[in-house]
């Protein structure tokens, strides 16, 4: 698997749900190595990283000491890449190690303050060290969010459904804030009303973002994680909508983003600036 | 189209949106004769029925005296219908005066309060005529509501979204929580909750009614009349969807009304009733 | 778990897909007690059936021995019940065996041909010992299936899309025809053509069953199992939709399969008859 | 409404099905004013185009004879639009004269044949005059068409899905053709297969483009236009669909048309080349 020109990578929170998936795609793409994986949990301590993400024996055992995860990579022919999938009050200082190392971040862990992404911007901007920080790395999701933003700019009006499985406790997801916003970006005036709308139940019309536009959740077991955008004008409507089943669906985002990462000099925010 | 063992039926308010299709479906409909049409409207009065209908001339004028309009239809062979889609302050008094004359009323006004109606009743009853209160003609719906009964009762979580043009004042819409309180007479207690849920925007989980069914209500421009009622246990999603797009998908629903209500002697209430 | 009156329930082909979703419905399911695992698989013998269905200790070793797990479940204090998920060519026997011992057998495994079928129901009808064989234990699909024939006798205009995988060889599924041969038992001839159809590319609308009903079958990876059922009628549409997810969809079905068939006293064929 | 600066634009096949819409759209548009109406159905000859379309009267009559109509278009202050909805036999001739008046065709009659676009194109050339071919007026299908390109570099699995009334006799539609063919310029082999598929009912699986796209096309009463593009890969699916519901839709096409068509010195095919 580990060919001389393949890009050594290390999979920080090796055995979390994320993690674990990303051993296994590393292990099945040709041009990807995996050099090191970490992890803190300590019952997967020294354990197969490919056993524990149930893929086969890929002798490499999981660490729980990230600098020198880090130095196993520099010494690869090859410039290496590090895949975080941890925690948000880890993950600042992660990246800032692999910079340090000369390991380029791909960051699939959220919780990163706007203050913290300038601060890192600037250590990667010095160092001329590209950096990836991806809060959705489903392609699906971002060709969705592209095309309802080419849409928004000949439609006036749009609604937002998204669906998830009942164990979810917050409500709107962070994704249909994040359409909602990306769709504010033009400035536009969405939804003007043509009558005086009154809710005989509270809430029937749904939550209603600062651009104008209505975010409805859905709450059920049985569905997984899905987003629809409506779009309509009269005598037409136009649906992009997205369904996600499994993890795996991430995985195409993180193979591009590792590969991506070492084209770049700067740190680099969202899926979307390197589709 | 009248032959003699064909049905005599008056249309009441036969110039509104309603009634020009109820004209119109009769006017196809071989067993059924309009004899006399009535509105109030002065800008229609002593115009012919069909004309206004826009399906040709039917030699049916159009009276502003509903009075004299049952009296026709009592001259017929056969036992006489009044289709009524006029006023809500108008329909318990036209009520009255068809049964009075013999005419069987089949009445799609809403707006009766409900001593109304158990008055009415006991004056068809008392009469032996029967009569039908139908608030939703569309047979479609009512199949999706009888469907989403059966469901109720195998699956513990459920919520409606229902979507109509941005032109429909007011939310969730009648007929969506007319589906909710159908559920609800089971006397099962819905969705019961697996995490403690946060919205984040106020309206993001759409209305509760009282028997625990959030109902979500889309407003746009390009719709029609759409409902969907979604149930989900772990590892399904069982969806029933009724769309509208033009009111001839109520005829279908008003002739049975008009051939069933004849076979009837007391007054029923729903369109499910005689399904 | 097991307490005095629970129900003794042996499955066989407990290291199958199925077999491991049933032993852990059974495991938390409080009123059904596993007393046998039977599996023919060389490398799960011996093995806990509770570990290799991923659900924890179970103490009860998964034997290759049908017979002997048999005469465990006779054992009990209750009736015993079989569930089988094993392969075509086992399944007649191991139902008179289930039925010599006096356990009722429910049946998942499918390939029975109709003579076997026969056989078997007049070998369960002499034994007077309940006997269910259940082509799809998933209960929103049967009540699909149920809502389609209501509304089948009001729409005359109905066509069927089902979705898989791209895993799955065969088109249609199986599901879809039996839903098309369903509506058909009323007789009725659907989809009366209005106008002469012309298919530029062959296959373009679909496969056409006996009934007059067309079918179309979608492979994407992505996609689970999913079937929809669209009636139309001038002005409205109704769809009956049900999404599978994951196995465990099937699990209510099975779990109400086990309880039912210790009240019947012979063979029954298809979930629909329980509901 | 006929200012100084408003566009005079002549409808040549007013009083078909989208003339009268474009008509009622134009009189709707402050910066549009229809200078001119033809058409050669009898029965209109001389009456408003206004009256016709149902919008109120116009002042403009109905004529037979489009060179005097151009020539009327010819004598306003601004460079005049003609916009063309009439037969398949009479465009090449109808655009030929507008450009040799210095009026700036928008043509929606489809049936041009390649030869006659580029003989046409060659016309528009010499002449520097701006000509739109718009075979398909919806900005909401077209946005959907190249959402469907972005998503195809990143999708390998994908089929179409379209739903039309049961008056349509073609299969499959020419839009879901289209969207084929569109997606076949990236010169990609998509859908390649993982199993060997075996059809049990010819045409369950659809019609296969030569783009290895398959095409279902469902027909009932009820429905009226509606495509569905689905894309599949490991666990997610992207979907695109377009709903029509009534001519007004194409209107925001038509009218971006003719405002852009001024602004053109030669000939220029489809509405995305002018989004």
């Amino acid at each position: 698997m580990a060919n001389q020109s393949s890009i050594p990578v290390v999979v920080n929170g090796a055995a979390g749900k994320m993690g674990r998936e990303v051993v296994k795609a590393i292990a099945s793409t040709p041009d990807l190595n995996l050099v090191a994986a970490v992890d803190l949990n300590p019952n997967v301590l020294g354990k197969d990283a490919g056993e524990v993400a149930g893929c086969g024996t890929l002798e490499v055992p999981i660490l729980n000491d990230l600098q020198s995860s880090l130095l196993l990579a520099t010494q690869e022919k090859q410039l290496g890449v590090m895949v975080d999938f941890t925690h948000p009050d880890k993950i600042y200082d992660n990246v800032r190690s692999a910079i340090a190392y000369g390991i380029r971040p791909v960051v699939g862990t959220t919780g990163l303050s706007p203050e913290q992404i300038q601060d890192l911007a600037a250590f990667a901007d010095k160092a001329s060290v590209g950096c990836l920080i991806i809060p959705n790395f489903s392609i699906g999701m971002v060709l969705l969010q592209q095309a309802a933003i080419q849409a928004s700019k000949y439609f006036d009006h749009v609604e937002i459904i998204e669906l998830h499985h009942n164990q979810k406790a917050d409500a709107p997801s962070g994704t249909a804030i994040q359409t909602a916003e990306l769709l504010s970006e033009l400035g536009k005036n969405f939804n003007p009303p043509s009558v005086t709308e009154t809710e005989h139940l509270a809430g029937a019309r749904g939550s209603l973002t600062s651009e104008g536009i209505r975010i409805h959740s859905i709450r059920l077991p049985g569905l997984i994680a899905h987003q629809e955008v409506i779009f309509g004008a009269p005598g037409q409507i136009y649906t992009l909508r997205h369904d996600t089943s499994d993890r795996s669906c991430y995985m195409p985002g993180v193979i591009l983003s590792v590969r991506k990462v070492l084209e770049l000099q700067s740190l680099v925010y969202g899926l979307e600036k390197i589709l």
